[in-house]
């Protein structure tokens, strides 16, 4: 049984997580027989968004927390995650993989990596396993990865495109069905959200990649 | 277009609506080409869980801003929706649906059910326009609907089947994958999680729940 880390990075696209990405994924993978690994960073979320009105909300929220509501408390921190434990490793979209696991939200081009995330990537690709990413969270792979020149799809933003290939990374324009994928670094890519419009569109394309990302294990 | 209403009862299965449950009936509602209501009510949480450690948490959350989260904040208020906006309704469970929506978590078959949630299942049923609940929320149907008997399930859980027995309804043990259909009130009920294990299997009972739902239109 294929065991594959699923990185969260909260609930909500706004500030977390995309829900109906992530819950795409892990019925895909469920489907398919594999063991899920939910981690997350046990950190404070860059901040609130108020789902409703779209505006920033007072407070603090805990990422690896509120990555716990999607995966009904089975999760890990992630330093507790190491690439012996995974066999591939998927990465969800929302800006929270663009806010809290990396700032490319606020920095663009110009974005670091959270150190861990950054290390788990790299260490993923030297071991020559799987990892797929969907909507915004391809631009981790393109600045951990850039070095290796990473061929990737986040949909068809301009801006978004033009940072990844900044960082480095080759990027393919690619509809919300459909998937990019490098077979030499054995990347997945599907835009989900950063294409849309809607749930039944963005499952299309992450069946697709769940499907890829275990036939390269 | 068949319009669908969802009711949400926040993000996060301890404390507000079952987010795969919700996710899921979203999916196979927009892959039915139905069109999509989501609403909940504005109104604080009976409490917060923390989705990593199960215990409570201080502060204060609203049902509709959190709900808002998995409706990808295309969502309404309860109040702002009536029988005659909708041709069915589907209500997801997690403990939200019984401690939000009705307090049936706390008082079991003394249970009451929030005014406007009974208002509304009252007309839909009298309108003859099909409902959907999943999980716990049958027991909104057996509450609500009591004097008409509905017969519904909520998997093979002793204690919840008899509140429902004697709340009025009539519980039919029934597995994950299965759904149970009340032809005559126009209702469709699924265990999901009260029965588990995990997502796939839930699928497999929201995806026969939607689809009946839709055909008893």
């Amino acid at each position: 049984m294929a065991r594959v880390g699923v990185l969260l990075a909260g609930c909500g696209f706004l500030d977390g997580t995309e829900i109906h990405e992530a819950v795409c994924t892990l019925l895909f993978l469920d489907r398919a027989g594999a063991e899920i690994v939910c981690f997350a960073p046990d950190s404070n979320q860059h901040h609130i968004i108020n789902h409703l009105n779209q505006q920033e909300a007072m407070g603090r929220r805990n990422v690896l927390e509120e990555s716990a509501r999607i995966a009904r408390c089975e999760i890990k921190p992630l330093a507790q995650v190491k690439e012996a434990d995974l066999d591939a490793l998927i990465i969800p979209g929302g800006f929270g993989a663009a806010k809290n696991l990396c700032d490319f939200a606020f920095k663009g081009a110009e974005m670091t990596v959270k150190p861990e995330v950054d290390a788990l990537v790299n260490q993923m690709a030297d071991a020559g396993k799987p990892i797929g990413a969907i909507c915004i969270s391809p631009v981790i792979l393109a600045k951990s990865l850039g070095s290796r020149k990473p061929s990737i799809t986040i949909g068809n933003d301009s801006g978004t495109a033009q940072a990844i290939e900044t960082m480095g990374g080759s990027h393919v324009d690619k509809p919300v069905d459909d998937i990019v994928v490098d077979e030499k670094l054995k990347l997945v890519t599907t835009p989900a959200y950063m294409v849309g419009p809607s749930i039944k569109h963005v499952a299309a394309g992450i069946e697709k990649l769940v499907e890829k990302v275990l036939a390269l294990i």
